[in-house]
Parts: structure tokens; C-alpha cells; sequence
């Protein structure tokens, strides 16, 4: 027997009296709360653009659908006791819609919105008071060319929606080239925002958890290490962080959950960078209202995980402990590599761990596809150093089919 | 729309190219071997009895079907790279039957009968040097009498299948008594062995994992503190255990494993009792050959789980590393009471992590009945009376809805 399409409200999929969790989206953020709904007697439905999907692949009441659909929204919600996300990307006058039906939304639109829209963030987070490089919105090569010269050439064009993972961010060489590049984007339709790109020193995380009742929690910052535009590492703590930058990287994560009405699980994605006295300080980068992959670490390393935190912020239950279980904890991903190589994955995996045995490897469900985040490892150990090394490794392995540093077995 | 029954062979269940695990059986086990397959990126199919069971909620592919039922064992093991189980009830016949054909079956029919006759456990224990307490086939009243005397009236009558949480074991206060029960038993088709009941200091457990190809890790020996006959409390590492008796289980568990062929997690249930010297020692009460109830704390307290070892185990992936991840852990049965309080278990969990936020809960989808194995909590920490207290009076609250020790928030 074969499974047509979707096993949509399969009643046998939610214990009678535990709370259900309709989540938007069926990626591996969805598959892994799936995880944490298991143990905690917790139910999801989801709702998944397909059958085959990383999280549909693993949940027993999946219903099929568009997330821009508001009609495959509702089927989703019915019945749920809230409706959160493992994405940004649902229109906002849906989840109005449903909030007027009565449906609970966590996060809600309001906040939401923030994560949608980068130019809406920006203008808010000034508001606010949060740190953010200078910016401005981008409606015409003239607005471009005036923002050039004001930063005095350091720009970093972005597209106001739908960027993730280095998409939708360009570094233009010259004001020519950002002059064309302007002109094709509005004449794609594209809207636009420009930001001054900063003395970088490297990107940190500062994520905490919110419930709509109050209760605002704040993970250790975390380091995270970018290979073009994309998250490949993330180092918890972030190594050599000043401890009174570290506290102003908490604080400020709490002050835009709570200034920013965000429930669930909020990453704030931050440049540490140099001041014009060349002191080390920060800015926000991004804003992401769900787990994020710079939060994986948590799984190995923290007696409360990310996606188990989510689920209690959006459902409001109190939230868990965020200390650390290990002095320190690297996460790796697992990118699609040029090719697939031939060894299968599951021969891989049997390397890797023959290896090193404590690495806790999680995988998406996923082929192979070039550039694909098709998993990650966790390792959580004593120093920093080996940990780095080996997770890395390992990561690489899975990837590669070869170890990085010539060893052989 | 409304799920029918099940949804066997439920293709988008099962990324391409990676292992599908059969699991027989829909309890709890299975339910926690899915959380880890979904991190590892194995999948399972599950033979279930009922599709509301506590693992088929949560499944993506379940076969329904009785695991006694060979063609119902044959639909599941359709396709999988290993069948596994749940329980230990599977008739060894059917197991036979579809090694025949071919199928991967772990642990298979020789190891599994140890696990399911009490009797045939304990003489191959005795053939392997195992220690076990003196024990006799009870095939009539003589029989027992006769033991009844060699033991002085120590006896432990137990029927030799199917018994488990304190069911088909009984202590009679005389000869008189153990005749008319066994007379009874007999007639009522019940295979039976006594055992000499030993002068109990405390049970332990001595948990391993082994491959097909022999890789065999033990766990540190916990402390199983049994109410009724059934466990309530698994504290790792058992406290004041002298190092030579926890490496003497440990090595005990290892031979076992070996000896008996077990793949996968193996749990030696011990007594620790005074020898004729009064000197502390142990021997073999019960064998299971699947993750076990007191292996839970692994969850919290353990680099890797028992639920992603057995996996690993099964599917001959080298194993996981054992170290804890904290000088100890504490596991607490939440076991059904007398009545269902009317707080609802969702505010009961609020309840719970409003007092004590680091405690993990882990809920198996379950509805209310008096004794029943509803879920468990788990805390891990550096105290063991702080630990021990804590883990017991949330697992207690999630039970009664009140403070064991009168708190009030």
C-alpha cells in the first residue's frame, strides 16, 4: 500500500488532552522539533509543500500545502492549540487572518514581520535603540550612489525579503557596478536596503527564548563562522569574548525579544566589529524568530535544547535550563560537496564514528545537492581546540568521503 | 480527511539510500528509538498493534499488525536493512522463518530466547559461568516441595514466560501455600521455575550495547530501586558501588552479551545480596534484550543514548561514546496513580518546570490507568541528594498533581 499524498489530521497522530503544534514549514528546523515533541508527549501537525519533505518525512499528521495559502493555513490550525513556524516567510495578513478567527500565533505577525522585511527590522531596531551599521532604503540608482558616498564606498546591498544564506547580499566593487546593479534589481522588481559594511572581526549569535507570558531566556553567545554567506560552524561560547560584550550580546537579544513582541525562539545574528577607537562592539546583522542553525549546538551542549525551548516558549510553558553541559561545544555542517561521493552516507557515518565516537551526528533527510545543508554534527568536550578539529573533520568527512587531514584507518 | 488504519509502506518515509529499521512493537521503546532515528536520518517502520499506540503516533510508516502473526513480521521486514524490537515476545519460530528468507533479524531467535524463558536464561547462564541463584524447573507439587526444602522456604516462584513489572513472580509464606499456587498455575497451562530468594541489598542494572560484529560497550552499572516489583527510580552511577563489584557487573554483562550472541542493548538486571560471608555480591535476576527502563537516565546523563546505541548497535555502526555527561543522574518513573487528578498533564508539566526548570520530562503519548508507565523525568547534576529529591518529587507531581513535600508556588 502506498500513501497518496500527506496522512492530513490523522486523529491517532495526538494523544486526547496533550497540546498540538501545528508548524508552518517542513524543513529540518520542523523535523527536529518533531524530535523534542516526541519525548515531551507533545504533538505536531504540519503543514509541508511535500510528501517527502525532511519533516513530512517523519511526522504521522502532515497536511499538504502552500504556507501562502491561507486556506491550507487554516486546515493547519484547526484544532491546534498554537500555530508557530520554521520559517519567516508566511504572509503576515494570513496570520492576521487567523488571529481574528481566534487562531493562537506564536510568533505573531507583528514580530514576525521583522524577520520578513530587513529594512522594516533596521528602522525598528533604531528605534529601539539596538545597535545597527548605518542604513538606508534603496528605491533608486540616485538613493544607491548618495548611500556610496556617505559610507565612502562601504556597501553591502541587500534584498529587503527572502535572502537567507549569503542569497540576496551583494558586496558592489565600485559605484559603477553598484549603479547597475541597483537599476537590475528595481527593474526586477526587487526592493532594496543597503547597509554600511563594517570592520568585521567575526559574527556572533545571541539567542534566547521568550514566551508569550513573559519569561525571556538567553543562551551563551555563541560564535558562528561564515564560508560564503553560510553558516559552517558554530563555536559555543564564542571563544575569547569579553565577558561585558557577552552580557551587552545577551541583553541585547533579550531587549528585541521583548521590544519586538517576539514568543519562540529568537536568533539575533550579530557583527562584532571595530569602533572608530578600534574597541571591540556589535551590531545586529539578522533577525531570525525560530531554532537557527547557529542554535544547534544547544542538542549536544545544553541541558535545554533549542528546539525543546521552542516548543515551550510558543506553548508558554515555563522554560528549561540553558546552562551549558560541557565547557565547550562545536556545531559543523554538513554541506552537499561538488559531487556526491560514492561511499554512501551510511558508510560515512560508520568512518566517522569509528573515529571519533562521541560525535553526535544529525542528518536532514536530504540528497545530495551541491551547497545542500543536509545536516550537521555536534561535539561537546573540555578544549576547544580538539573539539574544533575533530567536529570539523567529522563534518568534512560526511561531505567528502576523505579525511581532511590524511588519515587513514 | 481521517487516516484509515496505519499507513504501511509509506514510501516518503524513507529518505533514498539510507537504512530502514523495523521496529516490532508500538510501546514506548520504539516510541524513543524514533526520536533518535530522526536525528540519526535512519528511518523506522513500525509493526504496531494499534495505530494510537505510543510509538505508531509518532511514525511515519506503520505496519498494523500482530507481532505473532508471521505475514504481519514479513510486511514489516519488507525492504528493511534490520528488524529490531520492541519487547521480547516475538514468537523465535517466525524470527527463524524470516532469517530464512533472508531477513536481517537483531537480536536473533538464539539470543532473543533467553530473554523470553525464564528457565532456558538461567541454564545457559549457568552453562557460561554466569552466577545465578539456585533455580529448578517447577513441572509439578513435587518439584516445588522438594525445592521448597532445599532452599529452606526461600522461594521465588516464577512462570517461566511473558511475566514483567512484578507480573508472574510470587514469594508464598509457606509449602503449603506453594503447592495450591503451583497446582493452580500448572492447571492453568503456566510453565514454571523457582528461584532461592537471595538476602537483597539493592538491584542493579548492567546495561551494554554489542554489534553483529562485536563491538560490545557497557554503560556505568546503575541502581534500580523497584516499588511493587516494578523500577521507580534508575540512579547512575549506583551510589557506593565498590569499583571491583561494578567492574565485575560490567564484565558480567559483557560475557553475557557475547556468550548469548545479544546484539543490540542488553540489560542485565542484578541482585546485590551477602554471600555466606556476608560480603557483597550479585547474580542474575532478568535478562532484556532491548533498550531498557533502566537505561532511561542514558537520555540525559550519557554522551549517547541507549535508544541511539541500540540503533547504531543493530544497524553494526561502531558505538557511541558512554562517558556521562554528569557526575550523576537520576531517572523517575511517572507511573499512573490511583486516580487521574483533574489538573490537566499539560499544566501539571508547567507545574513542574515552574519549580524545577532543568528537570527533562518525557511523556510516551499516553492516557491515564492506575500503574501504568505514563512517561519519565530525568535530572542530571553534580549532588545526588538534591538530584535524587528533585527528580522524584516532579515525577511524583506529574503523577498527583501536588507537592510530595508540601510546597506551594
Amino acid at each position: 500500500m502506498t500513501e497518496p499524498a500527506g496522512n492530513s489530521g490523522n486523529p491517532n497522530a495526538h494523544v486526547p488532552g496533550m497540546p498540538v503544534v501545528a508548524v508552518i514549514g517542513d524543513g529540518q528546523l520542523a523535523r527536529m522539533m518533531q524530535t523534542e515533541a516526541i519525548e515531551l508527549g507533545q504533538s505536531i501537525r504540519l503543514l509541508a509543500g511535500a510528501p517527502d519533505s525532511s519533516a513530512a518525512q517523519v511526522a504521522a499528521d502532515v497536511v499538504l500545502g502552500d504556507y501562502k495559502d491561507l486556506d491550507a493555513l487554516r486546515e493547519a490550525a484547526t484544532g491546534a492549540d498554537v500555530v508557530t513556524f520554521d520559517h519567516e516567510h508566511v504572509p503576515t495578513e494570513h496570520l492576521r487572518q487567523l488571529i481574528s478567527e481566534g487562531v493562537n500565533v506564536q510568533p505573531g505577525p507583528d514580530a514576525l514581520v521583522n524577520a520578513q522585511d530587513k529594512l522594516v527590522m533596521r528602522k525598528r531596531l533604531r528605534e529601539i535603540g539596538a545597535p545597527v551599521p548605518p542604513f538606508a532604503a534603496i528605491e533608486s540608482v540616485e538613493d544607491a550612489e548618495a548611500f556610496f558616498e556617505a559610507v565612502d564606498g562601504a556597501v553591502c546591498l541587500k534584498a529587503r525579503r527572502g535572502g537567507y544564506d549569503g542569497k540576496g547580499v551583494w558586496f558592489p566593487g565600485s559605484r559603477a557596478e553598484l549603479g547597475s546593479l541597483v537599476e537590475e534589481l528595481l527593474d526586477a522588481g526587487t526592493p532594496l536596503m543597503a547597509e554600511k559594511k563594517v570592520s568585521l572581526v567575526r559574527e556572533l549569535s545571541a539567542m534566547v527564548a521568550r514566551r508569550p507570558s513573559g519569561q525571556v531566556s538567553p543562551w551563551p553567545v555563541v560564535e558562528s563562522v561564515q564560508t560564503n554567506g553560510i553558516c559552517t560552524e558554530a563555536v559555543a561560547p564564542a571563544p575569547d569574548l569579553p565577558a561585558d560584550l557577552a552580557e551587552r550580546a545577551r541583553n541585547l537579544a533579550v531587549t528585541v525579544a521583548e521590544e519586538l513582541g517576539v514568543t519562540g525562539v529568537l536568533a539575533v545574528e550579530l557583527f562584532e566589529y571595530r569602533d572608530e577607537n578600534g574597541q571591540p562592539t556589535i551590531a545586529v546583522n539578522e533577525l531570525a524568530m525560530r531554532p537557527h542553525n547557529t542554535g544547534h549546538w544547544t542538542q549536544a551542549g545544553c541541558v535545554t535544547s533549542q528546539f525543546e525551548q521552542h516548543l515551550r516558549a510558543v506553548l508558554d510553558y515555563p522554560l528549561g535550563s540553558v546552562e551549558q553541559t560541557a565547557p565547550v561545544t562545536v556545531m559543523a555542517n554538513v554541506l552537499g560537496g561538488d559531487t556526491d561521493p560514492e561511499l554512501p552516507m551510511a558508510r560515512r557515518m560508520a568512518d566517522v564514528w569509528a573515529r571519533f565516537p562521541d560525535v553526535k551526528i544529525h542528518l536532514y533527510g536530504k540528497t545530495w545537492r551541491a551547497g545542500r545543508k543536509i545536516g550537521h554534527v555536534n561535539l561537546a568536550g573540555d578544549e576547544l581546540p580538539r573539539v574544533r578539529r575533530e567536529a570539523n573533520l567529522a563534518a568534512d568527512y560526511l561531505v567528502n568521503a576523505r579525511w581532511a587531514d590524511g588519515y587513514t584507518a
